[in-house]
């Protein structure tokens, strides 16, 4: 299977993002993680990117801040598709993060997730792979089984509180 | 080749979104089109989403405006990629769309590109699909090539200009 | 009398939500409370919107937060009036809920009322099931004068304050 | 069948509401539209508000832009259903009218419906005056049936396009 | 020297609004202080603000949160002058209560303040009074030095730290 | 009687605060209006605010778009109150100028009306000098009876169009 | 003297852009204009960025729509003074633009102007330049007097409309 | 060397802006920093700015809050570069400092950076600094060597952790 690759603007991002890194381990994919700033390393990201695809990389979760550039210049250097989770903690609630990976030119397209949504750009990365993976797809049916249960679970227990 | 779907939300959308269209055709990607609408056909929408992967499609690229729900309701019935392209034209220059598009819950992802990023959406799909078909992959090398020429062309001319 | 219906979302909405409840209960107003998400439990949805004039509700209330489709979607099964309640919590103060419930498409309208409005909610409700019930009406009258008065209180106890 | 009433801030706002008068003309429902200010002409609105119950009005909507305390000023003096329609054309495309008219304090609230969204105000107050009109059920449930019509041919149109 | 009302919507809102009456209290200007709401005890508003001329008021401060109308309300019944108290709390920071104090329509102006500008509101209430009267003229103008003493001191106190 | 002054920052606000002026004019009201730029002739504006009060002005009324600093500014060398303006036409609709203009910190108030709200600011500065004026007053009071006249007209208008 | 480089993502920003290059005509100030796409020729932006020093540049001006990546990505490749230009057009009037070009993460600054602020990008980079240049300084303090004197013309021009 | 000077409307920015106090002393680069106020003592602002230039400073950091008029007050009197930060605390995170600081007129730019980007400013005028200084320039590149280290021993360290 090819490997997702994981990377962060900053280590301060981790807390959030490590949600993706479980999920990916959940369904058994392999992944890379890593820091790399689009501004502070940036000749590592042209490196990573340009490489990504020989290097067996499927996809790649690019998660950032503020004006989260990360996704944007990953997705310059590889045409692999590349998944933006625009972190909050910028200016109005992460709406800077969301416009600055959404809001792409044409040409360069990003996946941009819900804001701090790390476990969703998982989810996402493992559906582009299982596109073609039979396996991976029925995992994903059965998580989405899992998940329905849970509802029904709490509405049940909901039932008991009223 | 898996196909493509490319949903709208209304005929009025079209102008719009068929750019996407016009840019599967150029990768030769097979598609369909429909007009379905999260709140008014809803049956259909349940209908075709639930029977997208057992067709033959690979992606779905859902294009709606305002409260943009057709993409979220898509990705509930399938775990097929699913591409919202938020349609600009309801409030604050469509903010409502794509803040209905991104901020999907937790468990159910919405691939989300620009406000009316129609070709984008296409491309993405494209390389979504090209994860594992290097022809297409290398259709999508030459297609990032001839943008890179197109810019160097206008530098030029606007040399000229100056 | 016709029941009211409260659906949530997610459980974690229930701290505010419950409020809905106790003002129906305090106004006497049969209701169901059940968790049951557009993107999580679709079936559910559809099932309990396309049955529920049959089953004998009124009104449905909503209450989703971030891209929000709960209400709309419940909207499209059903033409009972259907009320929104947008849950802040999600990107800039929940404006992403309020929009997603409120710029619904012409021919499926939402009531919405304001962000963790649950009391309003159930308040609309009344109001909806009064119009043709001049008990409920009077009591709706009572409680607007209650209302009132505690307002005139608190005004005589700044008197004392300042 | 109990009226209802269509209040308009300004005269302005009339090409936008009178297709909440179509549509209750369309439906068969008894209304009567009046420009009434709830800055210029405010004693009007409380007066017709206190008395809207006993003059057989079942539902009131209120449009209104920019600051637009119409809604909410008619709903502090009837305990009717108030439906608040924002229109479109004060500060960031409306949404000063979208707030101004869902943000309502505990206890008061409007049923607040999308920016200029006139045709599902009508539709909203003909859902709340079906509660307890079967007629009026079944042609809400006609009139969705020939928007899925709608949306089916138009999808047909778009095939023989492609 | 006229009076000046001070109203607030809530009692919730007295904490920030009593920075109001003390600015008041510092420059010797008499007030009366008053919970009152535009949609809890609308007959109060309209009452006190048609009879406020008369009883001697020069200026009237309304404080009001998220869809805040108070002061819109009260400037409907006099043509004194009303200042009006955007209180943050609802959504975006306030945003709501700011544009729906200051978007008023043409005709019926309320001076708006800062968020949550209680002494502001207080000041400019004392600058209004102050144009017929000069004693409290130069009250401004020693409040005014005093406050550039104060930034004076502080920078002073900055250059021991740095 | 007082002056009003009427200063805007650039030549461009004409179109819209020439209304401001009418309404003077309409009040009898004299005044002098300016274009004077707090950034582009500084000094000016310094001069003439610290001079406004001993050269007979009792308002100021300040217009200006995107960072809007003027009517701060004036504040800042006046103890008159200040009216400011906040003109469409930059980002966000004007959103800019409301807030550069609303926002100002403690202890130098604008009284902020609607953007583009020149009608307004001559409105709010004539009740401003009709504190202390009861022919004035009576004129205000007159000029809003015609308004809600003209509303009255316009309602019976439309009750011959449906 | 250092030149200064113009650089823009896309030749459709150009019609804006184009006055930054008349101003630094006027001042008689040496640059190069470039179109140069950090996401689509993002291999020209390193090279450029990396050698601008060396090539005698002293400040880079960098114009950008939407995701506006490239002022933050050249400012990623050298340690000049970048100063970006956020352009309109996207999402928000701009806003989009104008927050991914601004909120950049500490040590990596982007001196941001107004929205479409081409020529007050030229007179910053003159600015910058003049630091160390008395003869460009006395021309700055020249224009800003020019540009007082326009505006006293229009003020004495106005006297003569009212 | 030229000097920075650090302006701060108020003592209560202190805590963030000292952050651009400790960058200049870290690049050994002289300031004076400065609590003053564009409303609270405007004249020392105008006397400060007005003499910057001959009393040896070369950059001006202006750091403002809410209606944020520093940066172009201070612009106003002076054609040396002026950086502006915004600072968080007011409306909607901070949107509106950097709206009043970012959306400068014709003529006047204010060079702003991230909000509360106090480092940043300081980076930026060393960088303004080190256009025509070989020495500053290297210590520059040095910094931004460290910060790559810094993200390359964190990308180690979260290798570790995974």
């Amino acid at each position: 299977m090819k490997k997702v690759a994981v990377l962060l603007g900053s280590d301060s991002d981790w807390p959030v993002v490590r949600a993706a890194c479980a999920q990916l381990d959940a369904f058994g994919i392999p992944y890379e993680a890593h820091i790399m700033s689009a501004h502070r390393t940036p000749l590592e990201v042209v490196n990573f990117s340009q490489n990504a695809r020989k290097n067996d990389f499927g996809v790649i979760i690019c998660a950032a801040g503020m004006a989260a550039h990360l996704a944007g210049v990953v997705a310059a250097y590889t045409t692999l598709p590349v998944i933006g989770i625009p972190m909050k903690g910028g200016a109005m609630d992460g709406l800077d993060a969301l416009l600055a990976t959404a809001q792409m030119p044409s040409g360069i397209p990003v996946a941009t997730v819900a804001l701090n949504g790390a476990k969703n750009a998982a989810i996402l990365a493992a559906q582009i792979l299982a596109v073609e993976d039979k396996t991976l797809a029925s995992w994903l049916e059965s998580a989405r089984k899992d998940m329905a249960l849970q509802i029904e679970e709490k509405d049940a227990a909901l039932q008991g509180e009223i």
